[in-house]
């Protein structure tokens, strides 16, 4: 093997280098100039990755945007664990406001980009799902607690919880209200005692 | 006035019947072709109105977006009363679920259209609100009735019946389960006895 690919080899090898750039490119366009400028040629251009390259892995933009959610499907996420359901729910809405909120906008930018490739949506989909199946030790944790009921359905309580943070943030476009995460939280988990 | 003109009068006269043609080419075409096909030329030739006027009143595809929204909101629309909490939001869950699977698909073209146009964000978002202060009166009548908690705040309560429906079906385009109204629905009315 040449010195030069000793020197260019880094975790994951060349690939997986050629994807990370590939990926921040994508996002750095989704969220400075939407889902318009997102193309293989863009995307080449700006991550100085081969366009040729670009074109044979992910086809087209859609493509690109369904890896981006792959990538962050990819990554660790474990729930967090505070000792109580409200807790433990407010810490996951923390987390979804700071996503729909933070900048830049990939969040909100990758959920306009659904509404334009089927290819972004199915992933988003599969994104989603993947944290909710993840997150649902929250609330088995609370049935063994007796802090939920025991026919509590995780998933359903999750969506309770996290769900009207999709709709304030990002279909009504409110700004974030103090408490936001907490009201939330604390309606889901009064909920999920209901049963 | 000449006879022709009493011919062609109609309850809210001329305007209000051109306003009509015009919305509902709006709404054929964004659910037909989609947001990039809702042209002022695209409008005129549709509704047979002439694209001056359409110019002249409606200016660009967001003021024609978000006057149909307008439209809507005008709409007479009380919440329904069944006599109790988890009831009456089975049955808005119920209209909201209609609305986001009925064909055309009306609602979720103007919900994506909402991602691109900051015009038909902002009167998605007041359609919105307005429909949320009207159907509080199901969570004060729950009130007075002792079906919720006092201190029950009816949108933070409308939004958890809700939004679960826009994040499964316009978000995470699932399929309307069987049971989805009811589910959100009782889920909410449990948080909201909760307080």
């Amino acid at each position: 093997m040449p010195d030069d690919a000793q020197v260019t080899r880094r975790p994951g090898g060349r690939t997986a280098h050629t994807r990370e750039r590939v990926l921040s490119a994508v996002a750095a366009i989704l969220t400075e100039e939407g889902f318009d400028a997102v193309s293989v040629d863009a995307v080449a251009a700006r991550s100085r990755v081969h366009r040729t390259t670009v074109y044979r892995r992910w086809r087209d933009p859609g493509g690109l945007l369904a890896d981006a959610l792959d990538a962050a499907r990819e990554q660790a996420w474990e729930p967090p664990d505070t000792g109580s359901l409200r807790g433990d729910l407010t810490a996951v809405n923390a987390q979804v406001i700071e996503a729909l909120t933070g900048r830049p906008p990939v969040t909100t930018a990758l959920i306009a980009a659904s509404f334009r490739s089927p290819a972004a949506a199915h992933a988003l989909r599969a994104f989603w799902e993947d944290r909710y199946a993840r997150a649902a030790v929250v609330v088995t944790r609370a049935i063994a607690r007796g802090d939920a009921a025991p026919d509590a359905d995780p998933r359903a309580v999750l969506v309770a919880a996290t769900a009207p943070l999709f709709h304030e943030l990002a279909l009504m476009r409110a700004p974030a209200a103090p408490g936001l995460a907490e009201r939330y939280a604390a309606l889901a988990a009064a909920a999920a005692l209901g049963g």
